[in-house]
């Protein structure tokens, strides 16, 4: 029936993949009621607040995930959005990658990289999880899939064990492969409460963080993404995916 | 030819796994020369203290690797007991489970775990690198394995995204999905150097860690481990091994 879930929130929506999944989410066929659009500096997201300006679904709100206070007021700002609906799909898309190999790799870039693409994730299901199983709950729906309540983590190949052919990026690759397993955690502790938890490589993707040598522009990776959201459901144990549909190594 | 590593350090070393691995050390036909036993704190780990009266080869060294000065002097303390031989093997056991399932992991676990377990091993490696090289260049031997120089990290089955089918355990898990992903990478960067870098599965022990219900006593997991560490070599990209020998899914 297509991918049509009611209320979205995706992170690091300012720029790059996060600003594509926005512009993708508002041209679907039914385009989600309402779309929440995290950013560290709303005030520097001309795009983003563009977008809004022209799309009264579209709200933009500044999130700063790696802040301790972050989370304090942030689920009542999103519940007064809502309206008492729950999330059916929350996109942790936010994440950093300084570019550290063997010798260079320190406390601060591990930790800080860490923070951005594994606790801020973490947290941010801790503190929308309520609305996320409100939305399970009150769906009609019995199975697993991104319209009634899901979870999904953009993660990349540079994560997976398997694949590693080449070594270094040690904070961001470290942080992918635990991001991964935050994933496989959440798939297996949410899925009796109807959630469904996937993770995604978006490809070698032309954004700030790809660089312009990239395979991928961010058109072809994001509806390459939404293709496999709209298909994706509780009955695979492969819940690493890149944006052609196929099941990446661990 | 069996294991015979001439200088070996072995972190996490006054209880556990860890002083298990240094009484089997002790034990092999040829013992190594060297044994560097670290631990946080010496003064009370007294069976690695009583070791180390009757083994002059044991030398206990104070390391916590969770603090940012813990290095400064460290290398120059290594290298006065090993005197110019470099440093064939380093295992990486020193390790935390702060038990938090999803609702209870914060920022504090999530962190101290990574600081503790992936932080550490890495900041270890970095620390001691140039002994290793050392080691590697100094052999005549020109295939990759323990005796020659090698870094084993101390992970757990807890780290496989794929055997994931109960959840639980972010902290911990995280760390070591990490954990692995550190070992490979240091896997690809450092075959060239003629290093050797793989991760263990030790079983379900009974340690303090492990709990008195574990499946297997510490002598067999270690016994097991000392095995692998003997037939490991550059030839398999399989290089997450439990104490049986038995290749981990990542």
């Amino acid at each position: 029936m297509g991918l049509q879930p009611k209320n979205v929130l995706i992170t690091g929506a300012n720029r790059g993949l996060g600003l594509e999944l926005v512009k993708q989410f508002l041209r679907l066929p039914s385009p989600p009621k309402t779309l929440l659009a995290t950013c560290r500096s709303p005030e520097n997201a001309k795009d983003l607040n563009d977008l809004a300006s022209k799309h009264s679904n579209v709200k933009v709100l500044k999130l700063d995930v790696t802040q301790p206070t972050a989370f304090e007021n942030f689920p009542k700002l999103v519940e007064s959005f809502i309206e008492g609906e729950g999330l059916n799909l929350l996109i942790n898309n936010a994440g950093i990658n300084i570019r550290h190999g063997l010798e260079e790799a320190d406390s601060e870039s591990m930790m800080e990289t860490y923070t951005t693409n594994v606790i801020g994730p973490l947290r941010m299901v801790q503190a929308l999880l309520p609305y996320i199983k409100q939305a399970a709950k009150s769906s009609t729906d019995t199975s697993l899939n991104c319209n009634r309540a899901a979870i999904v983590n953009m993660s990349s190949i540079l994560g997976s064990m398997a694949e590693n052919q080449s070594g270094g990026l040690y904070p961001y690759r470290t942080s992918k492969a635990a991001l991964n397993m935050l994933t496989k955690n959440m798939n297996v502790d949410l899925k009796s409460e109807g959630i469904l938890c996937f993770c995604m490589h978006p490809g070698w993707v032309q954004t700030d963080m790809g660089g312009p040598n990239a395979a991928v522009v961010k058109e072809t990776s994001i509806a390459g993404i939404l293709d496999v959201m709209s298909k994706m459901n509780g009955e695979t144990s492969d819940i690493f995916i890149d944006y052609n549909g196929q099941s990446v190594p661990w």
